[in-house]
């Protein structure tokens, strides 16, 4: 295969050495920090003196699948197209689930590499991110959740759980991304794929905080997993989505700020929008409830008006209008409403509460989407070359383990 | 004694039973939360049903000082004057502690109680305080850390450490919390002060997250306590001086931003002057590094130019100008900076590395200062009535208690 690939205006070197590229959803820094202190992470730990240990930005909306789609393809949202899991058709007036590949406008890394003749495997814990991820991609592509289901012609790949010799996991559970992991081990030691992709799902991160026990297991979990990987031979780059936050008072009651009842009182019953993109068909641990929303004004109704109503309210850190948004976040013009939306570290953004079902929050909720999990680690167990002086994304993690590894 | 007294503006009914005001030093309010899902605090959780939860903000700088005086007073630093340890006396070109009560600009609620003729005693934990806290109050006084040493002429009381039953506990001790406790619990059998304020330090906060066994350990203390003054008859209020955050990355290396040693490289040599004021004698548990800063720039030296320098450095949050800090912190002008800097939730400013001891640090860092430990808990274990509509603030909880507990 060739030396190098040109990507979204990006140059990759293909791997020389297996590469595993993994995304620990949800990895607010202080659960490694804290899982090292706890000594059950002594992988994680060693890196600090023989890796290259780094702190990088991630996309706001700090969600799911903008994130996994910039780490993809090494381009934030204006770019790859992916802002959140819904975006609001205005002229068909209806809300659009931006969960199939045709929503993506940039091609990954990933299908570049296997073009370029690179072995290449893509494991994610949801089905949700399967396509996306998988767009253009010859190689092997599949998820925890459907793992039963997948086919050579589908996904590269079959018997997988026979292969990975774990059951079908449940989808809200640490097994799911137990199984992403050792479905990666099994990978590297039967097919040795030149470049892998591990995404995990944050089902452990939304109940549990950092150095507790629930915390501690899941990363002693991890910990094992990239230890195996290493020791068959790859070259390890860690990153996150997005980082995670306890959203509770003293006593454990969530702070929800139900924007569009507010909006709806003030302005009339649903004249503004209030649209939350962190809304998926997997929402118990969440309640659809996380720290970023936008807002679709309609003609007729002053923007300056909501604009400042929304500044205005307690739990609110920053609103901007569609262009600043687009500017600072990167985000594509056509796929967010007229002003974006960012809760404090303390607080969700709701719509009204008939529409969140929280009877799935059986601990007091964590959540994200805001600036407030912004910062998500970058660890590599290589040392790292000619850093660049720029500002680090988790979306370089596929650029400095490529490029810049030793 | 009159049914009550007017202190700085504010109207306070004198207790009828004996009120307990508590300031949980650091008290994030993850911590409360996680003692109570680890089954560890039984009067907290009873709190959420039978009591109030609510949640203030503290006085940004989020230091210890500046918040206890705010708590007492019942007013923010621009009135009590108390904004920090330290200010710089720029005619005198030195940098001035201000633990001495002479820098108090305004009378305790406390002391003007006690003129009242209620019964008022005050615990705290380190010695620093207590002069503030107890200005011009006729009744008990004293700190953990010189309980041995207390006197019926200077602090109202002797013989302390027979009376609590506990040894002179260390400074830098969960202990030294303990104490505080015990204190107010054997004063209310034995004295059973009308009113009482029991300010704890944060030595535990600093080294152990929420729901980790230290922090759960110590919460399950102060529950204790908490239950024993409820047996007593206490109408009590808790609060905190300001949260608690880590300020580290993945691996635990503290993020700290050296702005003296920025600025140095930028403008010359000690041409500015940034000043720390959570530097005090007790500074081993955080090396003097929080999240708040205010630098003095001289005359010659473009504002602007250091203003705009600082706000670009990456981990700082805000940049105010003197007037804007003044304001929006209601700070005195006369005892800060030209500039007011305030780094992010995960970010710590220190001056230059020679001027920082960080061998004390045992753990990773955690620490304060800024708008990220802005939050604290407002609990109390009787119901509200009329609650103020206006924004809650650590510093009603003598308010809240007095006037409005049922």
């Amino acid at each position: 295969m060739s030396a190098s690939i040109e990507v979204n205006g990006h140059t990759y070197q293909l791997p020389a050495r297996p590469t595993v590229i993994v995304c620990i959803d949800g990895c607010e820094q202080e659960y490694i920090n804290l899982a090292v202190r706890a000594g059950v992470a002594p992988f994680f730990a060693s890196l600090a003196s023989r890796g290259t240990v780094l702190t990088g930005d991630c996309v706001v909306p700090s969600f799911t699948n903008p994130n996994n789609l910039s780490i993809v393809t090494g381009v934030p949202p204006s770019v790859h197209g992916i802002c959140g899991n819904f975006f609001y058709d205005a002229e068909a007036g209806e809300e659009v689930l931006m969960n199939d590949a045709r929503y993506l406008r940039a091609p990954t890394v990933l299908a570049a590499a296997a073009q370029a003749g690179a072995k290449v495997a893509v494991v994610t814990a949801k089905d949700k991110l399967r396509a996306l991820l998988g767009h253009g991609l010859q190689g092997i592509c599949f998820s925890a959740e459907k793992a039963d289901e997948a086919t050579l012609e589908e996904n590269g790949i079959d018997d997988v759980l026979a292969r990975v010799g774990l059951p079908l996991p449940s989808v809200y559970s640490a097994d799911l991304s137990e199984f992403v992991f050792a479905a990666g081990v099994a990978l590297l030691k039967s097919d040795r794929p030149d470049l892998m992709y591990l995404s995990t799902t944050d089902y452990v991160q939304h109940k549990h905080a950092p150095g507790t026990p629930g915390a501690n297991a899941f990363y002693a979990m991890i910990d094992g997993y990239l230890s195996d990987l290493e020791a068959l031979g790859a070259v390890i780059g860690v990153t996150a989505d997005h980082g995670m936050n306890a959203k509770t008072d003293a006593l454990g009651k969530a702070n929800i700020l139900y924007l569009q009842q507010v909006l709806d009182d003030r302005f009339g019953a649903d004249v503004t929008r209030v649209l939350l993109p962190i809304t998926d068909p997997y929402v118990a641990h969440h309640g659809a409830l996380g720290s970023y929303a936008t807002v679709y004004v309609p003609a007729g109704t002053d923007q300056r008006t909501v604009h400042q109503a929304i500044a205005a309210l307690p739990g609110i850190e920053l609103v901007l209008d569609k262009r600043s948004a687009c500017e600072r976040f990167e985000l594509p013009a056509d796929r967010i409403g007229d002003l974006v939306v960012v809760s404090d570290r303390l607080t969700v953004i709701g719509t009204t509460p008939a529409r969140h079902d929280l009877s799935g929050l059986d601990v007091p909720l964590r959540s994200h989407g805001g600036l407030s999990e912004q910062k998500v680690p970058l660890l590599f167990n290589r040392r790292m070359a000619n850093l660049p002086a720029s500002r680090l994304r988790n979306f370089s993690v596929l650029s400095l383990a490529l490029n810049h590894a030793d």
